[in-house]
């Protein structure tokens, strides 16, 4: 008999789809079949039963660029990412200047340790490579479990330059981790941004034309060039425009190990947002920034035709208040608000109603962008599917329910939603983590501090689809309550 | 108690890796776990447990286009096959002009049934398209499950033109059924090869030359061309070029439903083959040719990078004797010589040692072009993946055995292998069809007549990866004595 | 003193704008200077003195593929060529199949001798390659000055098939001809004409969708890929596509000596003008058809960039009524209509006015637009330029005057113009032929029978810009009368 | 009667090839026509007639980034060019930080005045563009002539950032300049260096990989990229890559005004030659380096198809002496060495032996490419063409003079020819300044200080062959003595 056994759903991986019932034992999935007993039993009769997501790309208990905080902290943004269907979430941890690895690490850990409703890692943002950094400090991240390293080509407090950036790809080649990057030209928006401001173009709707697309094609193609010289794995993040989809595409055709990722907002939303009277286009404010219809049509086709790996929220929860987009006041100009909009929650309803409901998307390619590719890319060893062997991580959907996204209906710590109002069919009714209810029946069920730091493991850069699980111990007969 | 387990092997599906029973029952995969018991018992310790391959584009029992036959019919071919891996088989029935198709399959029938070790069906090929086939025999080969149209651009007795070519795609696009194509200009051909005879230059090296790699990419432009232009799927077969398959990609990223197939000897083999002393060339000779180096190279990044869906055999097995290559005599012009080469039991240990095992592929990628998108493209839905409810159709592989290919461990009726002397590691050592063993312990143990014909279900062209299994009676419960 | 002084003008090159006299001698350029004198003189004080244009595509006295004849022979087309600003023009002279080549040149040398009031050669349509064709009498033709050869693959009566295409590449290769080609594909056009008429879309305004973009660039495409195939030029005439534009561009950065041809109504129409009530979209048939805004664009840009070496008209003058366009009567369907639409006369000034006036392209381009790549590709050796020793070709623009096109100005045998009501500025006010006015104050000054048969000599086909003058007799002194 | 008369020659211009006497006066060009008289004449039969070479990239005069100053000063370089067919130069004028704009032009000035044998101009290199640089200081040198602005994306000293470079693009756009750069990546080279030398890999061979190619494209992009964001006209100098020649074609066709320059160098000679034993390899050090023969015939055919708008020397004379490249000690390492070798004197006769005369060229594009696009380019107005009005700059070139290079056959201060030993057939065997002989008989026959400074206009940046004459005054006509 195991432990729990969730019985009658459809199981969903990146390659099948099957009717099976699933014998979980110890928190890890020990069998699928028919008729399984277990002590617990959830009734998936009807439902989805799919690997239970992983939000790789999100900002939580991290300081802005422009002052202040992100509102969510590691119990508010966990909570909100199981409520929609994530049994795991990957943060940064961000070094700023004058810090060390180790002392942001640790103290990235203060924040996280006990706090956590679901399993977490830490991307490390590297913004500061001095010689001990390169040298000892992302080795001994890297035995630590953070296997991936974070970089930016913009924004003055954090970018570094180009010499730095082959370092980094270099130190993380060498160890096996894998470099991502937030690939935007910093020298057109800082010209951009001066000169609309010196033309008195400071409302929100002008962030957009401060960040121009080839602003982000252009830093694409030289972190791609930089890759390519050292001939290292590196994944752009948050790619927002045709060009740069078309350049991760090409690079991979060529045989270089680049890997592409986009976030909901540039599928869902479009410039016109940041339009909205008064302060309001704030919350539509990110970086890149939102563009426009033609922009959404061409990221789908690339997202069908497996350009990107990822897709991800992108959650930067600033509130629109004082204490967050409104923190330098209702006259700020776009350069004194916090980039970011929060979407944790709703990042796989939106691909599910919008992708597999609307046939742009298989099953297959959902739980891949899920939580498989994640998985595999960042190093998650037993997360991201559904097979013997593997954390029970496991979302069931319902794929008939309908609901209205709303700030309301989101449980991250935001006094809104960048997607208020958007009627979405299929949402996640159960959110298990190592075999244990996160969220079920609607309701939050596990306490801070279940969530445990995940050690990961090196990626696997090999650049192609699929996950390998970790090897067993032959020893490991945790299913032997399987045999009647 | 199952009827069969196979214990202690490593699974591998598309998507992942992890070490697990099998419980079989009734034919069908009915658990996943582990200490899994069953009546009988396959010991897979050290073994890879792989979906049993599907060789999707092989000529059997089908005769030639310069007069004769294959060597092989539904016997030999199905017995090789297994040999190498595969649990089922897809070879051509080919319509005449003249002929009607259902008389084709019919005629096809005769030759299959009794005859084949694993499961089989058909792709028709489609040379006389008449009103009477657009309107009637293609929607009742549908009806049929043949669910897959061939046509050729080139070859006097089958080629269609491009107003055919629309007619034959609006069909099964209609249906639902794939349009495949061999993609080769035929006045480029022609033109070329009027002059190479003219000039005296009959020899078998110079096939090559005959078929420029322009008659491919040119023909792969129109075919494409004419699918969008009526946006059907479209499959493009045994692409040989660096051109072609950049057309490919293309296209997809461009939202078009092109998939494409690449061939065992465009990676492995080159034109130097053709070049071998007096006629031994012939046995190098299909069509399209074999390339060079640098495609190879171009190749396998297409392959890595997804461009090709299928990698397959296009075993077109004719001896080097008077009955298949030297049917015109031993001073026979190429023109007169018999186009294609054996490969049916060699095409995936050959992917294996070359691929996997030189880091090119990953496991996953092997087991998506032995089977699983073949499965998804053909309409064989419950074929191609270890999953609950599948077919038991399972390849056991010994990832460690080393062999030298030989036309001796070739089970064809071949005479020469075009790959003598290949050194090659990982062999299937295992082969089951629905849960019954067809090759166990290197030895045939099935009977011809086990293997069936399979009723194939409308492809899954959605452009995407994955596989979805077919919808199981909520009532179908065979794996009920899983439970204690 | 020279024969004739052009005085006070501004000169204008394919390489040059200055300022100078011209003094003509013997029908040819005799010197560049200041001062000079003449015994007769034409004052062009604050106008423009270009190469007089040449009209290289373009159908006189032909039949059409509907039946009937163009309303224009050689003295209405010259005599509207030339109020045009053209000094030469090069008709088509098509076989039939059945007929021979020489025939055919008898029979349009029967229809243009003493017919024209400027030069003229001919185009050989060849659409019945027979072997006595390749292997005499296109060698005849060339001997005889008929250096370009023109093939269809299209229209039934006229296409041929890729094998014939090859010769036909390869026969004008070997003699230093120019194969020129109307590329699209047949089999596209047949199968959605046959829906459209089924479907009951038979107004003209269905003429655009029964040849789509994709016929063009498919046959462009192949058209290319044959040439490359046996290293041929080859001119394709007629771009109305970005795609195929983007083929000329591309194959030329390869290697390969393709060039192209775009015409006045693909720069300033769109299918709009097919949809005019009635039967008056007739009047805007041709093919390939008229395509959208965006397409003018990009072929604005590729004529700016170069990818075309020709700006023609393709006059194919049907007037709007029984004996042209309405033949098959008012109800005939868009299949029965002639396609084809007049412009001889007013090809040079929209693309002065909406060209060089609007800054798209260069004085320079202008001329080399005009007259000099023609002059080049056709092998009009003394023809194109303004350099002594040349014809004295020349046309005088009066770079202000501003005129409202329509059919009433026009001169040639039509009773519409597709560009009525088209305001331009900038208009030839004087054309000249071998120093004999043609055109001069407004009026037609020549006579039928003035234009001779031009022997045209090998193109100059580098593929490079700029034209090479014959040699001169190192005795020829035609200017001696400039000294003192 | 004129000055001077050139008879018999056959005059080439970058539209034309035509025989004709020039009859020169004042010392511009007054006619072109046949039996011309003067007072003065040059006997040109059986000689080729050509503009005067614009020499368009060279340093003269400057002081090298490893200290040191150029071998060649205003007079040496001068008389260098004259020899090799050039009628003018524009050598640079280099600020460095600190330097105000006004105050190197007025440095370079005093090193040119008096010193030169033909006409000169500068680009003015921007290494410190300050508020009043861009305020005050570049529109001062528009002002004074100087209408070309280069900038470098590398070296230590001289390079800029983006958002400088976007600040000079948008000022060089306002004034009607052309802005020049110079793309390579300061952060891959610096990083390779540092690699390179840590490893002991400091002889000149190394210097190829301390630069590579990934280096040049990735700055050709952004500087595209700069270049589309502000819609500023481009011109990427000494294009060395098939992929940075692809970028300026690509660039062009979709609207950008960007020019590509390519020189002698990356045509003619390869890496290898920087493998040469001990230090000779110094000698053929240049940034961006010697590439390789797949690079040499990518280049030729962007040169053939028109990428390229320019060919230069890049002509940077450092001894190989103490004075030069050896000025670091025998054992310097390739950073110390200065970059850049000889060619001025060599670089026409180059590319008549290897262009024209091996057909790769036309007559016409060697004209274009010696002297009439670089007139266009940089403003050159009275000069780079044989046409009435234009400055009597003439090359007269004798097509069968076969010469052997070497640095004893050049005349500038160098002790090497990177093209020692290389044969090469046609040859200037008079050059004309205003006409005016400079070098006449294999002799220098003018002084120094005939040389004057030309006032350069605005460039003409349509992006589109030809040259436009500056408009004459209605009442010049220093060619009344033509009139009999």
């Amino acid at each position: 008999m195991f432990d729990l056994v969730i019985t009658g759903g459809t199981v969903v991986t990146a390659a099948d789809t099957f009717r099976a019932d699933i014998g979980i034992s110890e928190g890890r999935i020990a069998a699928l079949g028919l008729g399984l007993e277990g002590a617990d039993r959830i009734d998936a009769t009807g439902k989805l039963v799919l690997p239970g997501g992983i939000e790789a790309h999100c900002h939580i208990a991290q300081e802005s660029a422009t002052g202040g905080m992100t509102s969510d902290d590691y119990t508010s943004g966990s909570i909100s990412a199981a409520f929609g269907g994530n049994s795991c979430f990957v943060p940064f941890a961000a070094q700023h200047r004058g810090m060390g690895v180790t002392e942001t690490l640790d103290l990235y850990d203060s924040r996280a340790q006990g706090a956590s409703v679901i399993d977490y890692g830490y991307h490390l943002i590297v913004a500061d490579p001095t010689e001990k950094v390169l040298a000892e400090e992302l080795p001994a991240a890297f035995e630590r479990g953070v296997t991936s390293f974070k970089v930016f080509m913009t924004y003055d407090l954090m970018k570094i330059d180009d010499k730095q950036f082959l370092d980094i790809l270099t130190v993380a080649k060498t160890h096996g981790a894998l470099t991502m990057v937030h690939a935007e030209n910093s020298g057109m928006i800082a010209w951009m941004t001066e000169r609309l401001m010196a033309g008195g173009h400071t409302a929100p709707r002008y962030h957009a034309p401060s960040h121009p697309a080839l602003a982000e094609s252009e830093a694409m193609n030289r972190a791609i060039s930089l890759a390519k010289l050292v001939d290292a794995p590196l994944l752009i993040v948050h790619v927002s425009t045709p060009e740069g989809a078309a350049l991760v595409s090409q690079a991979r055709l060529e045989g270089a190990k680049i890997f592409g990722e986009t976030c909901s907002q540039y599928l869902f939303l479009t410039r016109d947002d940041l339009d909205r009277p008064g302060m309001e286009g704030a919350k539509f404010m990110c970086s890149p920034p939102l563009r426009d219809v033609a922009t959404q049509e061409a990221l789908w086709r690339h997202l069908q035709a497996g350009t990107f790996s990822l897709f991800s929220s992108d959650h930067a929860p600033y509130r629109y208040d004082e204490t967050g987009k409104l923190s330098n006041g209702p006259d700020a100009t776009f350069k004194q608000i916090a980039n970011g909009m929060p979407g944790i929650g709703v990042r796989l309803p939106l691909l599910f109603s919008e992708g597999v409901n609307k046939g742009r998307i298989t099953l297959q390619q959902f739980a891949a962008l899920s939580a498989t590719n994640a998985a595999r890319l960042y190093g998650l060893e037993r997360k991201g599917s559904i097979a013997v062997g593997m954390d029970a991580d496991i979302a069931i959907w319902d794929p008939e329910e309908t609901r209205i996204v709303s700030a309301e209906n989101q449980h991250d710590n935001m006094d809104y939603s960048a997607f208020e109002g958007w009627e979405v069919t299929g949402w996640p009714v159960v959110t298990l983590s190592r075999g244990q209810r996160v969220i079920a029946d609607g309701k939050l069920v596990a306490e801070p501090g279940h969530g445990q730091y995940v050690h990961r493991a090196r990626p696997d850069l090999t650049g192609h689809p699929g996950h390998r699980a970790p090897e067993l111990d032959p020893a490991t007969n945790f299913g032997a309550e399987i045999a009647p």
